[in-house]
């Protein structure tokens, strides 16, 4: 199976696309950058939903459903956010097809045009807004916290499975409060469950911090993010939370009677995080050999594959097999066992290995003569038998997910250290982005003007800037100028 | 809060619409034909996911997902099947918005025209059969079975909140088989599933059945179906199977190596359930009251309700009300204390009525001294005093609950037995048609001219032949030709 998967020292960008495909994740489809996301692929999906569902559901969200459609005219109510949006837009324009007469086949039936271009969602503010206004009236209606599980449509011109695709699946909260302070905490609380989804599920350490205004979303006034590492040294923003201030209600007129009997604005949040999570998990972790999913995260957390000759073999084995599976599964293990007889167990153990499964245990019949079974470890590669009278399986496996899951998390946190170089001058800036690459911490005087011009001479982009940072005045790196703080540069996906 | 909502018998169509508006479910949108599910709404809606999704699972199908958008020449590859849809297609013909240089804001940049126009998906065989064609080699491969959780359009001119909006969110299955018998077997597997969702959890009894030629899924072989009765007496078709034969395999070149050595197309089938069953849970059971909910899908299966007139006599409660909640939570049980003070306890009992509650506790400070609490039934609007002294609550609630759910369900299937006639005369069909409604069996002599022909005189469709009944000849009611066996008429939404 992982025969010919490129290794990641030869060329990362093929590694990881050959892998996406052949641990059956995810694949390009017939239309240009949408993708299909297969069953395996979706199998994780689905556990991080369940997981970022259950987040926001805690900290008092709920999930509604708005259209998939958008009159033009409301993407351009509010005017940064038309700008930041209008250049990838699908539009539909026609609602019917019909047999063309001079028998072309189906055509587009010019007479079924809309009156008005509905643009498909590239993201719901302005549908929402325009909903939340007949949602509020007073105070007792807000807080709003509302999040939605939807597919977006952005029609980019360079995709890549996952990283970026024309459409794609992702949850965007809204959320709608009576003063800024709130909805400042809750774009704060909201960057830190992503932080903490990031780091304790998918074992990918990130940086918090607040993007620049030229990598702000458009209509926000702030946007917070939680900006990851690759194995390839580039960085990965993997969540973003936006403070809107009240620009969305005074472009949705959404106002609200306040408790002593005036007449306000709302103050708007909004938050995503989608499958490009994917991406960053597989990026994260994977090696030469496939996948390494953190147990939290596996569809398939343990997989016991039988080593046998006969039938008979196959059911002594089998018997052992079930029993090992009943201590697992009451804990909530998800463990499978693979008896299928059209592939040999060197098969089996390359293809478990490809897709990640973060244990597998093999057993035979000299295993069974001895109480013990092989334990492989996929992060590590490594082995050790165990013996099934000395110790109790459930408690070791449970120790052993939760080890590997901890190791991964360490691991990656280890490399971003190493791959996080403050530097001083622009000669040294210039250096480590085009050597060892990964996070680079400088000083920056704060334009726009200057931004742009590092990005053209060296194509890094400031991540963020973070917020667990001591403020330290300096010069910046290009011009010279004061600043009032470091922040991070990086070449980005 | 239920004040106004419309009686029944005096507008049933503007009863629905209300209700569905006033219980925070559903909402019209700006985009014709397009509505938001509100949270309450789609906290139902996510309580039926997670039961099918549940019951797909363990009947071994995987979830994937696959493109929003198909090509518009894909449609066209099974001729029955783009017959059907080309009328309610949405069709993007552009990608990017730009400014006007005539100062008109934004338009639909014409440099951005699609080589191809796209359909959003108005169901998805084609792009998936499309992608199966590269799934599909052997045997080895088969079967595949997988579901999507999807929004879909179709472009419908006249539309009603979930049971008839242009988007619409469904999940749709689609397996490929070896077989065709296998291929039979996975379609009367998924339309059982449906009728034990629609009884068990919706407390709505179905009747099973098959599509005549002309209510037939396009491109399909047989579709079998579920069909309910409404309040009103109208049908409801509330999930299709649909069993595709070769057709799709065919159009998109689908073959795989048999175990002989051959080369076959393989068998398929599709099957699905949209938030129509919104409209269905919501016809069915409720009253001029408002919602009744069945306790399985019900967000919220008891309420406590506090009574108090002071700050003091609501802690009182609340100790007490929290010792119950505390029984009832370990048990699985949702519950919700209502502890606001800016609304009376009178206000809540509608609200939660009109919401649908199952179970509504009140207790106030008498209770306290006395030991009780008061116990309303949503469904029959029945009160009882429980002294807590005497009852172990969690068993008693349990109980109650489980009373409640077969109770609606008797009520709606006796509703449904008194409103099933069978006929034999034109005469008779249309006086029962005109007058208690509801489902009209009769025999029928088995051709589309003559299904066409009632429906043009009465209104009246075949919604199904249906399975569970004992094959009886007789005389067509409208010709008089032979007929081989009943089918149910009626009208339908």
């Amino acid at each position: 199976m992982s025969k010919g998967l490129p290794k990641r020292s030869e060329d990362y960008s093929q590694w990881y696309n050959e892998l996406v495909k052949r641990a059956d994740l995810a694949e390009n489809s017939a239309v240009r950058g949408c993708m299909v996301i297969k069953p395996y692929g979706y199998s994780i999906w689905e556990k991080m939903q369940q997981q970022l569902d259950k987040m926001f559901k805690d900290t008092g969200h709920s999930n509604a459903y708005f259209p998939l459609f958008i009159p033009k005219s409301y993407l351009s109510k509010e005017a940064s956010h038309v700008e930041g949006f209008a250049k990838e837009c699908a539009v539909v324009t026609h609602y019917r097809l019909k047999n063309d007469e001079d028998g072309k086949g189906v055509i587009v039936d010019p007479d079924a045009k809309l009156e008005e271009e509905l643009i498909v969602r590239p993201t719901s503010e302005t549908v929402i807004w325009s909903t939340y206004r007949n949602w509020v009236q007073s105070y007792r209606d807000l807080p709003l916290k509302v999040n939605q599980w939807a597919n977006v449509v952005r029609w980019e011109m360079r995709t890549r499975l996952f990283l970026r695709t024309a459409e794609f699946l992702w949850q965007e909260g809204h959320t709608a409060h009576a003063t800024r302070k709130e909805a400042e905490e809750e774009t704060e609380l909201m960057m830190n469950i992503y932080g903490q989804f990031a780091e304790e599920y998918m074992g990918v350490p990130v940086v918090k911090g607040i993007k620049t205004a030229n990598e702000r979303f458009a209509g926000a006034e702030e946007t917070y993010c939680i900006e990851a590492m690759m194995q390839d040294g580039k960085a990965l923003q993997a969540g973003t939370s936006h403070f809107l201030g009240q620009n969305f209600a005074k472009a949705f007129d959404v106002k609200f009677a306040t408790k002593e009997g005036g007449l306000e604005h709302v103050w708007g949040t909004s938050w995503g995080v989608s499958t490009r999570l994917m991406g960053a998990l597989i990026m994260a972790h994977s090696d030469d050999n496939g996948l390494v999913l953190p147990p939290k995260l596996a569809p398939i957390q343990v997989v016991i594959v039988p080593i046998f000759r006969s039938e008979e073999e196959l059911l002594a084995v089998e018997e052992k097999a079930h029993e090992v599976m009943d201590e697992l599964k009451p804990l909530g293990i998800s463990v499978h066992f693979d008896h299928r007889d059209t592939h040999k167990p060197g098969w089996k153990f390359a293809e478990y290995e490809l897709k990640g499964v973060p244990l597998r245990i093999a057993m035979g019949p000299r295993d069974l003569a001895n109480n013990t079974i092989e334990i492989a470890r996929r992060d590590t590669l490594t082995k050790e038998m165990v013996n099934l009278g000395e110790v109790n399986i459930g408690s070791y496996i449970t120790a052993k997910l939760d080890e590997i899951q901890e190791s991964i998390y360490q691991k990656a946190l280890q490399f971003r250290e190493e791959k996080t170089t403050p530097v001083e001058t622009w000669e040294e800036f210039q250096e480590v982005l085009e050597g060892k690459g990964g996070f680079v911490s400088a000083h920056w005087d704060g334009t726009s003007e200057t931004e742009e011009k590092i990005k053209e001479l060296t194509k890094a982009t400031i991540r963020c800037i973070p917020l667990d940072q001591v403020k330290e005045a300096g010069k910046c790196i290009l011009t010279g100028n004061p600043s009032s703080g470091r922040v991070l540069f990086a070449k980005a996906y």
